[in-house]
């Protein structure tokens, strides 16, 4: 089946093509080296088409890098407080993982003159639903009489998704046996009272 | 005092006046606006002086920003833990507000591709000094019947350099009431056993 061309193609079929560009880009050259004009002729269109819709090469990455990814997962239900926080933090590092940690410096180091798209892109970050679906996991371990309060402070709550952001906005691993180490030294002492 | 011209200046006269124009010229366009011609000019120097010492833009920043703040503080001792804990984690947000946060990004983004360079810049952000000072805080607070253990787990001793470090990589501020929830929720409870 031929493609249609770039002038014919509308919304959502054309936008999939110009995001799978980006992708396609990042990987083979990383941010600091993509160019609009490579997105616009590996997608078959062009770069008006382009700035159109995202006013900027880091508006345009952006965009394609935080498509469809927007809802949180469904908080995680194993039975055990260690077994949700375990599956809540690699739900979190597997869509961490859509990121290269170079074009997330270079989004953000680009974006840094743009108050607005920086803003969102550290709300994507640090997720307003995280602290929310912490609580939920914390208590239901609380009725199980797993956790010490059923309504820890702020930042117990915030400590997960800030551990996790450490690791990755250094580059280092997501890997199982970190997240094993996160959950069993400072998360679960925490909340359990030990 | 007539200031001694470019082709004259040696050594550390040189590398200052470098240095310097390099924060200026931070602090007036940023990073990603940031080029070595202007630096040079404003150093009133060359590009080509600039590029026999650093062979990039990247660097240049890097050893300007990096400049003089090698060397860990002492270790706080104030008697308590809770001071100690308090004191060390200051010290080392004074050491990071030398860097912007666009700084931080723009450096990352651009040393992506130079694997020595990101290494340097990572192993400055997580300095193999801060496990070895926590430990000493730790074992101190221990001989003084403070600490739970004497020797704890090393992602209990990584825990106070990661928290500030996520902070800095998004911009938060690292203010005093920040660190005291740091301290007063997280590290005290951990480490003192309640």
């Amino acid at each position: 089946m031929e493609r249609e061309p770039a002038t014919r193609r509308r919304g959502s079929v054309l936008e999939d093509a110009i995001f799978a560009a980006v992708a396609a880009e990042l990987a083979e050259v990383g941010y600091t080296r993509l160019t609009v004009t490579a997105v616009a002729d590996r997608a078959g269109t062009s770069k008006p088409v382009l700035y159109r819709r995202w006013p900027s090469r880091a508006h345009l990455v952006y965009a394609a890098v935080s498509h469809g990814h927007r809802r949180p997962g469904p908080v995680p239900d194993t039975g055990s407080l260690r077994g949700d926080l375990l599956e809540w933090l690699a739900d979190r590092a597997a869509l961490a993982r859509r990121w290269s940690a170079d074009t997330l410096w270079g989004l953000l180091a680009e974006s840094a003159a743009d108050p607005a798209l920086l803003a969102e892109i550290r709300g994507d970050l640090a997720r307003p639903d995280d602290r929310r679906q912490i609580a939920e996991i914390v208590a239901r371990a609380a009725a199980r009489g797993e956790a010490a309060a059923a309504d820890p402070a702020e930042p117990l709550l915030d400590l997960p998704a800030q551990l996790l952001r450490e690791r990755f906005l250094l580059d280092r691993p997501l890997d199982p046996a970190a997240l094993e180490r996160i959950v069993d030294h400072v998360l679960l002492p925490l909340l359990s009272g030990r």
